[in-house]
């Protein structure tokens, strides 16, 4: 799996992430990887249902996964953030 | 598969939507489904990661499916809205 095909959603407006994904198929990768964490997780899930029900009809979520992953805070605390990794394939 | 085992996260605080599933297992449910829409979807990803790493060990995601509901404005305009669907187990 190479690290081109991820797209990392943030808190961008969500159609700078779905031009990201449809340039990635349209330029041949045959798989694209959205990840996020936090607030941006629902933004990830937008990008997948608007490239998929609007741009691209034959990109299909293939995976769904969750994970927790430990974030250190600037006075050295530390605190748990959720994040997703969703896979789009055609 | 029964309605009783589904708990829909909406704005309130996270631990609300934990507690509601540790009950939901405590009391005997083999699976319960978290759903919800927009900006919640952060938050049913939260509940789900808290719930298996510190409440029920045993419990594991057992599907994750994303969507798109229209909904309707009060002046009459639609809207698409993401919509998740998480499914937890023992």
């Amino acid at each position: 799996m190479s690290n081109d095909n991820v797209v990392y959603v943030g808190n961008k407006e969500v159609m700078n992430y779905v031009l990201a994904v449809t340039t990635q198929f349209n330029e041949g990768s045959e798989e694209v990887i959205l990840k996020a964490r936090g607030r941006a997780i629902s933004r990830a899930v937008d990008t997948a249902e608007i490239v998929r029900n609007r741009f691209l009809q034959d990109v299909e979520i293939k995976d769904i996964t969750t994970g927790t992953e430990e974030i250190e805070g600037e006075e050295g605390e530390t605190s748990n953030v959720s994040t997703i990794t969703i896979t789009l394939g055609e």
